[in-house]
């Protein structure tokens, strides 16, 4: 679920970015036909996501290098497994290993931090699912690192889903002319997502149909009431102040979606290292 | 010390990945002619970074929008002050917030630490250092947000120093061949550094001239030797293993440079929201 | 609801591609300082799109140029009619000229074309709605332009709103599984919607929930049937062999949505001229 | 004809637009291994053009595809008829289709609206030819396409030819003035072409020695005497109000060319069709 | 006779290729709020070209910077006198300053040279002109900087003029049958020159009707022929071995046109200074 | 010693602006089934740098071009020499022809020069280095010729090492304020350079322990006083008018680097030819 495209540029900028004027060390003292192999193993236990973009690293710098995937993305490894065996030239594996290790350990920390996240509650209907607070440029990878984990994506970008907050109902007045205005305009194929902050917006939002109904920093007592209200009518998803501690009770009244920042704009890199074999 | 340039390609780049099409609830909700007044406010105490940034992405959307600094870069605010004002149209205001945020909470994630991470070392003459394991095309941001914390820069990229690791020295049968094989080839004003993992390894590269040494994975015995038979010939880094309870004994000891990746690749954002005034 | 972000790239590099090295005669022939006014004229009656792009073109070309708009985006002008002012530098202007123009006749001539169809469907809920056959790389302004003319837009791209055609049933083996496998993978705010091609098959989609079903290439009969059977359960989307003519029989029937590909795959562009003024 | 690098930017832009954060559908539910065949057939008579810029979206997404050409640039098919096979990756197949059907669609549009302009001149020496009234940023798709159909191209830009219009020659004077002074300061390699609206401004161009004289919205008699005037001692260009009736009368009266902006501002997409095997 | 679009791509390119992660030196030490003056003074006397592209250097790092020019393009200047004056931010001056100059004293170079070349000349009608061993990616540029020394351009790329060299002939058997095949498919408005090694190869290439005939390291009594058999019928041109002896008996002969790569491929940058003042 | 990602992206913008449109003449008149033989031969003796580069062009366009490296770079070549041969479609190798010498050309030029430099300290420890005056966005090709040719490269950029240089020391005070200010700010793998103009200076400058001291413009007698004084403590750097006849006297004085603009900033292009075999 990757745009070929948009990854190789995230890739070969960063790669200028990393070299600039080329690896002067590696370029100086290996030479151009050595080979090596090498191979990534995880330093502490997690969940793997971003092989593919680790390959097309090697393989933008050189297409002849072999890169075998031994844990596919998702594979819950512990450390000291080995993840993927690398075969080519010293040279390019050296110069693309820091940015295959930087991608591949962001990527595999956002998805072992979603594991866990998804382990709370895999008995519930419930999704937990990400938010925009992601890194700058890096969105496609991180909400694909995200699903790899067990959790889920909220929508993309501020153009492919609706969602109608506090100043935008403030704008015009009430949630009910915001979510006409609104229809009357997108396309059919998007849906319109409300924030509410009290079981009267609540109600005002299912009465006009919104989608789903994003209960903003409500209390469990709301949100029991607000799933009672809804009766299935919308989706609803919790927001705010959501700590470890409060997923389950959340999960356990039944609110659709949990939406988590911390998923993405607090990431703990997974610890890998790439090493050569002698 | 910030490339203008760079900044706005990352800016432009990460707004047309956040909008697309257009932020299609402010622009069918929110007139054309509305202004507004909004705040950031820390949500948590912390180091702020990343203002000059923030400010570009408004100024980018519109060069109308007012954006006054309240706490500068490097303040060290608490919970609830006020960072930043800004004035403007409403429209342009609310399609910067979630960029402007990500970026300044991620900057001044990396500052906090940074910061702690100083105050620990502020006694001695050892300097805190960041690592090439930064986000992908985000490292000019991230090295800043490190030198506003009050840690060090390693080198930003693979040309403008060499640092020769034991793949390198294996490729040419030792350090003393890596070394001037390096120096008879790169400018002069460009540094060396080694990677040793002995003390055999480190009068090498002593005898040798290498400017920096770089104690791999070494016990605090051996870095104290290493310090003792260095006597200043060469800047020492130690690397590897740095947890922060050993940073104090490290410093102790006289190492010149401690750098550690947890800077740039675990960040923890900090909480700052954008508040829109009535 | 432009991104001025990708609508300034497609600025640019166009006027790249009709200057390159420069325009020649004008820089040669007219004087730094000589300015002009010069207005847009309707040349047969339309309905305009595209007003904020060609100012775009100007300003982009020459700051202090004054683009004063006449005629609003969305109005029908008859021919003869003033369409906006232009005064400033005679030299850009007249760099400007052929682009706004191309750009603004294309755009009016996607508006103008919408507008006849959606008079066609003005009494009814049917909306005529655009496909993805728009132009490679202007499809921002193309869906803009729809819009303007009174219809609306269907999804922008592949990854807005799940499409699940023939090939892709068949490759999962029912409508059923297609769409559960999809329903669990993607963000709970994009919508799903099944093309069928029998009322069985609509049977089956709108078991499984499918939030859009598009029917294709179906007969009056076979619609009417589809509207009857569905009652409101699904968005019900005609699409395939549609004329002019059948366009109201379908809106009479109750089909919610009918896609037109000729609203952009095959524009005709409104005449539209630049006047110097003596 | 074409320039590779600028078709690979068009046909990558192109992609990324469509797709975004990739074909939702077709990654969820086609299998990486599953490989098809599929071919491209007329819905419709048309002249086919844009073949290698169809094959090159399939290869870019996807090098391992096989496109077949059945019928070349240039043919004239019937409804039914196959135009190229497509072998490979069913992902990938699926994921082209739309971009490679947009470009052959408009592109053999316009080769097949050229085929029935230059039908009408055959037995004449005077040419067809298109204008600067392409789509933004295909101009280099579209000016191809006009050759395919059997017309020709006028300048590709304001800097590979001259182009003297009303209002150069007012700001300097004369024809006269305005000739000498751009064949003072332009390659010799460039043309100079002059519009003249009487025949004394033609006499004045045929004096001044203009390689090329534009007779702008002359009627017939007056291009009569344009021909007999000029004796072969410039190329006519014929421009303004032509429409498909006048231009075998123009053509029979010897104007060289006839330039029609319609071959490309107002393109009938031919209708094709990417078909899937079982 | 600049395309705008294209020099702020340059010169955007170019500082971040100068500065990267920014000018440390500047920003560490020159405070944010000091104001400078500075001049740009000739170290030899020269013809200066390039004060736009300069100008633009520092406007784009900061729109506040006061640029005066004191000696226009065009100007011969002596050693010591000032070119430019230039005010404001002494930070943004300091960044610029070495970009500016590096460019100005490119094109003054090939200015000044040409102006040497152009005075040989100045008493025929014979030109003297570029080729297109420029510089990569600078040919815009050095193209003007000619024309600003008095010579004047060839043809701009290999696209707005057609060149038909002894490869081309030898592909289709004889220079007639080239310019036929030529002929019959390219603009009206694109010229056709041949290059021919014989007076038998320019008879031919004069009775097909070439526009420009290329003199392929003919010596002068050749020329001389060339030039009574052409009796104008074709404009011609001098190439290979090209020496500044020559050029003179060269344009006594009567040849248009003589084409000189050292123009641009061999600059000896104009020795210019950019001064702070106390 | 190269970035692969600058290269191509310079390759490929410089084949843009040298086709545009296309090679018209090669395109109509060479069959796309052609194939050719063709060699590179030096006009003149020279040092040859830049295959790789020329390789790339030729691979961009046509990756079964097959380009055989007869003369490696670094090697002297006489007149009349083979440089390499290249094999595969005729068109292709028509196509890169141009900019493939252009690059050759100039980087030879450039490794020639560096070349003559270099043997005249060859008996000397001192080095000549090149400096920033390179030429707009070739700086990579441009630095790496100089090293082919056997002189040194000076810091890249702005930000891989300090130049603190006559205003930076107005603008702080002093040398020592100066250093000590950018000491406690830069990386620890950054060296210092300071610019000094009298040995006063220089002793301040050693005080302070810069790395590099820069002898601006000093004559014979200072300079072989400041190899005195320093003793070794820090590489002394002649700069400002460096002539061919003085390089020796400073080489024998004992400075370490002589730095000399004119290696890049006026190249004279070695003549190189590329011949089809018939």
């Amino acid at each position: 679920m990757y745009n070929k495209f948009l990854v190789e540029k995230i890739i070969k900028n960063a790669l200028i970015e990393d070299m600039n004027y080329g690896d002067t060390t590696t370029d100086l003292l290996i030479d151009d036909s050595s080979v090596s192999e090498a191979y990534m193993v995880a330093k502490e236990s997690g969940v793997i996501a971003g092989l593919y973009v680790a390959e097309r690293v090697f393989k933008l710098l050189d297409e002849n290098i072999v890169f075998k995937v031994l844990k596919k993305d998702g594979t819950l490894v512990e450390k000291g497994e080995k993840i993927s065996e690398i075969k080519g030239s010293t040279k390019n594996i050296l110069k693309g290993e820091r940015l295959a290790l930087n991608l591949l350990q962001r990527m595999s920390g956002i998805a072992s931090a979603s594991r866990k996240y998804a382990d709370l509650v895999k008995n519930y209907e419930t999704r937990i699912v990400d938010t925009r607070k992601t890194t700058p440029n890096l969105r496609i990878l991180e909400k694909y690192a995200v699903g790899v984990g067990g959790c889920y994506n909220h929508r993309f970008n501020l153009s492919d889903a609706v969602m109608i907050k506090d100043n935008h109902i403030k704008a015009v007045g009430s949630i009910k002319t915001a979510v006409r205005k609104i229809r009357e305009n997108i396309p059919h194929t998007t849906k319109i997502e409300v924030e509410v902050t009290s079981l009267k917006e609540l109600e005002e939002a299912l009465d006009i149909g919104a989608d789903i109904i994003m209960l903003d920093n409500m209390d469990l007592d709301n949100m029991k009431r607000a799933v009672e209200i809804t009766k299935g009518r919308a989706i609803l998803e919790a927001s705010g102040n959501i700590t470890l501690e409060r997923i389950k009770d959340i999960a356990t009244i039944g609110v659709d979606v949990i939406s988590v920042g911390a998923l993405t704009h607090s990431v703990k890199a997974m610890d890998i290292s790439l090493m050569m074999m002698d």
